[in-house]
């Protein structure tokens, strides 16, 4: 028996980037759902938790031309789930962290369309995280002010009160504000806030390549200039900035920075990409035999284009090399775009296809499981290592 | 091949109470915990995600004799890491805003102990949003501050800046709040925040006992009295609270308030329990066929203590009646305990063996299935009937 259902709209968070960070109440909507309705900054490892058969709509900001504006997009929810869908709005973070989730909410309501809130890892708290800084310390503040960084303070009437907020909460956190640095900076010092408050920029946080710059208000912009940082990202400022070198514990896991392809099926590749990901390494999965999901076959095409970035390419099947090589053409690219990767086969068949092909395999376990590769990984794989 | 490594503590936020709101990057650690060392407000389902070969050390902060300092706890952590364990230390909401993670990871850094941090869904957010309330919205906010609420702020210096923050948030957020609520609403009041602002106190957020009581500055410690809230809980402070009455989605879900029992098998029950939950159901589940895991026994005795607040308990086995009914003897409960509830059994011979024991069965399913049983609990149980 199914339960006879109106329609309904999930408002979800997707969290801060980390696919680990997805809830599990997340998880559950997307597998009932008909229509993922989705922004930019959601993972494709998210989106994989719905059922391929269920319809993918992107609506990100970015400059795609695919976009829709917060009315459309209000429309959009409300016109899927009319039509007796299980509809899932799935935004990075949460959805009520300044992601719209309450005019989205609202709308759904004044149409008297079902809604329920699915509450993401907020990246407020998140990102800092990840980069070893906690936002709140006993000892350094009792209070975390989250701001959004997309108004522009020096433009019209800010809403933001600045007199207050400099040195009304120990921690500040900007989401989005890097654009605005320069005001927010300017704005902080001149109601008050000391220029020696540490300061962080977080870009890509909870992500492989996470990249953090830290200083004070008096310098972080000569070090943003320096560092080539450009939004988006966080700004974090307060004392618990002064924690990082201590607790930065995401970047100090040995494979930290290592990006590695996984060629063998997804059902068999979990176990060795978790290893390696426990590692620190950003893995991409290339399945080979599952059906790929269409969601899953841009992301493909986009780390194929930059396979010249790729430390470390593993192949765990003879199909896995063929159709690997396959879809390297079909985007455009070829053999020679692994010229800076070392290759990695799980046994001397795989090896062979390779072989045959022209290249020569860095390293064959002697186990000839993940397991095998793994270990014979780990000698080999150096922090510092590029 | 299983990787050799040191012990590591992961440092889990366990989120807001409801485990659906559960990270899948916290299941993960769970599952290959050797210690869990656990606060009260963690749900057991969230604990029943380790083996139940783990080690579960409770050190919450309530009444209990078995409770630890902070130092205590580090030390406890560090401890169990240096022995070479994989240690999970789990906390309601995030750990690091307010939950003290921030001090055990540098207790471990300095001991050379690894760590990695897993966010939660912080309470800070997640709560108002069960409650109805988007802690910012475009047109009210542009900033959230989220405060501790445990500091007396009549008793010594505070570190809270009321003179700044009263007004230099939009959305206030007190977590632990409660018990100070006269003198934070004192403060922001004095420190010029109109006592007309909206404001909402919210026990047992994100749980099907969910409480909520509306108001504003000027009449929310009396709302409070009248409805006799107590400790612990969380207060929000802003416009935002007016959105409330359109968005409170969680408390008009069909079953809330409803409290059921199913004694099914966890691996059959899981079906009817999500089902019973997604319509806004307490379900406890007393699996009378797998091993129950020696935490979940505790949360058994405690259900069965208080069984006379349950409004139906539905029976899906003959091996579920009778032990239910040994439980409940061992509990130093008896049947009469039933007396408010009403009974459903699965098929006839379910209802015959509570007919031996000398109860009427209201409900048995045309079908004698899970979704049979929810179909005909559906026609009977209404909204804002006890």
């Amino acid at each position: 028996m199914k339960v006879e259902r109106k329609g309904i709209v999930y408002l979800v968070g997707a969290g801060p980037g980390d696919p680990g960070l997805f809830t599990l109440r997340g998880v559950e909507c997307l597998r009932r759902a008909d229509v993922v309705v989705y922004d930019r900054l959601v993972s494709p490892r998210i989106l994989a938790h719905a059922p391929t058969s269920a319809e993918f709509i992107y609506v990100g900001k970015a400059s795609s031309a695919h976009t829709l504006s917060q009315e459309g997009i209000n429309r959009l929810l409300a016109d899927q789930a009319a039509q007796g869908k299980v509809v899932v709005r799935l935004k990075g973070g949460d959805l009520f962290v300044f992601g719209r989730g309450g005019e989205e909410a609202l709308y759904l309501h004044e149409r008297g369309i079902d809604f329920e809130v699915v509450p993401g890892v907020t990246s407020a708290v998140a990102v800092p995280a990840y980069a070893g800084i906690p936002v709140t310390h006993r000892d350094l503040t009792s209070s975390l002010a989250i701001v959004t960084g997309h108004e522009r303070p020096d433009k019209g009437e800010s809403s933001i009160r600045w007199d207050k907020l400099a040195t009304g909460a120990g921690t500040l956190v900007f989401l989005m504000g890097i654009e605005n640095l320069h005001s927010i900076v300017a704005n902080l010092v001149l109601h008050g806030r000391s220029a020696g408050t540490p300061c962080a920029l977080i870009r890509w946080g909870t992500l492989p390549g996470q990249h953090v710059v830290t200083g004070t208000l008096a310098d972080i912009e000569e070090k943003a200039r320096e560092a080539g940082v450009t939004p988006p990202g966080i700004i974090v400022v307060g004392e618990v900035v002064s924690l990082r070198p201590r607790l930065a514990w995401f970047e100090r896991r040995p494979l930290f920075g290592r990006r590695v392809v996984v060629t063998r099926a997804r059902s068999q590749a979990s176990n060795l990409t978790s290893l390696l990901e426990e590692l620190g390494a950003e893995v991409l999965e290339v399945p080979t035999i599952e059906v790929v999901p269409v969601v899953d076959m841009s992301a493909l095409d986009r780390e194929l284009s930059r396979l010249g970035q790729y430390d470390w390419v593993l192949f765990t099947s003879v199909n896995g090399v063929e159709l690997f090589f396959e879809r390297l053409l079909a985007c455009g690219g070829d053999v020679r775009d692994l010229h800076g990767a070392a290759l990695g086969a799980i046994g001397p068949a795989t090896a062979e296809a390779l072989r045959r092909r022209g290249l020569r395999v860095e390293v064959i376990p002697e186990e000839y499981r993940a397991e095998g590769m793994l270990r014979a990984l780990g000698g080999r794989v150096r922090p510092g290592q590029r």
